[in-house]
Parts: structure tokens; C-alpha cells; sequence
């Protein structure tokens, strides 16, 4: 699949075009990425980020399975392929730019979104109004789990 | 605010630090910035995805008002500083890489996050599986909202 031509995808329009209009027509920044959301559908929780580029959004399209850009290993990722872990999604958004995807998925497998095997790859909290020299210091946080441990 | 100083942020450490430390060591882009979710705490949807540089994220955690980097206009932009619709934090969470921060909050004013003057930004919802020349067609999606339009 060559970069321009991915089914499924749209050339950019005007900006009344992109907030208002009903063609997908989605932004990639210089590095030909899309950021991407992934939230688990049964907790409401957002569960991983990670990027698309043109490739891997027409495959999510396509097969109902989240694919990502790898930028450490440099290649196209259909996230669960070692794992077990696929994301199938449940529903799929675009923000007003058409710069952002947001992904509503079932885990499957494990029910697991992280490669540190938690759950959630947000697993810790950021306290505020911590502004001392020390830095501030994460709190672990209990992640509310979709399927069972 | 020097780039390099801001209060409340520590320098990136090992892998293992960052995976599974306490200290908040963010990881900023090539171009100084972090992305940023945001999503309301009531309803749990996703709102708005902006990018923080280094001084938004300092002044985010001090004030516990969500502040972003406006990459149009160049300038830091504390959210609904004209619109009234600031971003009050709940909770604030990163990632296994802390290269990504995620924000519960409580939209103040009107409840509303998207410059569109839509509840969120993401109003428009991408089927899957239409792989024809013609493109995707987005479908318009209710937004629950937390405060009663």
C-alpha cells in the first residue's frame, strides 16, 4: 500500500470541511502519524496511546483491529500479535481537527493493554502542587480491571 | 521558566526507573512537547488531546488548572482562559513510558471542551469496514454531557 492511497482515507479539506463535514479526512504530522486513544470499553478507562501512520489506520479500518506505527522497531504492529492481547474496537472517533483517533476496544485475550502486563498503561498518578526541588513523586494507582485477574 | 527547570519534573532515568519508579521523569518530543488526554470525570468520556510543553505541564501540576501549548499560536494557553470553560483536575495520571499524561477533569463554566462549542471534541464517529474509493463517512455521535447544555 503506497502512503498517498490508503482506502478509506480522504485528501485534507477546508477547516469548515474538517470539523463539520462527514469525510474522513485525517491529519498526519511531519512524521506521517496520527495519535491514537485506546480506551477500554466496559471501564471507560484509557488503557494505552500510541500512533498510527497512514498504513495502520486504513488496517484498523479494514479489520476492525487496532494496528499501530512501532517508531523503536520501525514497523507496522497489529497490537496482540505476540501477546494475545488484540484490540478489537467497539467504536472509533475523530476529534474536531482530524488530527486525533480515539479508539473504544474489548481486550481480548489476557484483557491486558500494557507491555508491563498491567492492565492499564496508566497506572500511576501525578499528585499536583508537589513544586519542590525533590521533583514529584507518582502514587500507584489500583487499575479497575474488565476481565478478571 | 528556563526549559530546562520547571518545578516538579525530574530528568529521564533508566527504563527501569521509568517503567516502574516514583519519580515523574516526562519525556518530551523532538519538539519539547507532550501529549495530553483529557477526559471528563463524570461522564469518562475523552473531551479534548492537546500537547504540553515543559512550562505547561509545570504550571498544570502548580495550579491544578490544565494548561497547554498552542502550537498554532505559539504561545502557553491555560484552557477556557477566554471561554470560561477551564479545566479544573481531578486526577492526573502518566503512562509506563512517561511520555504521555492523561487528566480527569471537571469542566468549569459550561461544560464545554471543544472550540467548536461542541461538549467534546470528539463528535464524529468512523465506522469501520468501508474501504471504498469513495472514503469514510463520519457519523454525527450524541455526546453525554456532564452539565445540562
Amino acid at each position: 500500500m503506497s502512503d498517498k492511497a490508503a482506502a478509506g482515507l480522504s485528501p485534507r479539506g477546508s477547516i469548515a470541511e474538517i470539523e463539520h463535514g462527514a469525510a474522513f479526512m485525517p491529519k498526519f504530522d511531519a512524521d506521517g502519524l496520527i495519535p491514537a486513544i485506546v480506551t477500554d470499553h466496559t471501564s471507560g478507562e484509557v488503557v494505552m496511546f500510541a500512533f498510527m501512520n497512514r498504513q495502520a489506520l486504513a488496517a484498523t479500518l479494514q479489520t476492525g483491529l487496532a494496528h499501530f506505527w512501532s517508531r523503536s522497531r520501525n514497523k507496522l504492529w497489529r497490537k496482540g500479535e505476540e501477546s494475545g492481547n488484540t484490540l478489537k474496537i467497539v467504536e472509533m472517533r475523530t476529534d474536531c481537527d482530524q488530527d486525533v483517533v480515539w479508539l473504544r476496544v474489548d481486550i481480548q485475550g489476557d484483557g491486558v493493554a500494557c507491555h508491563t502486563g498491567a492492565a492499564s498503561c496508566f497506572y500511576r498518578s501525578i499528585p499536583l502542587h508537589q513544586s519542590g526541588d525533590g521533583g514529584t513523586i507518582l502514587e500507584p494507582v489500583e487499575i479497575r480491571r474488565s476481565k478478571p485477574a
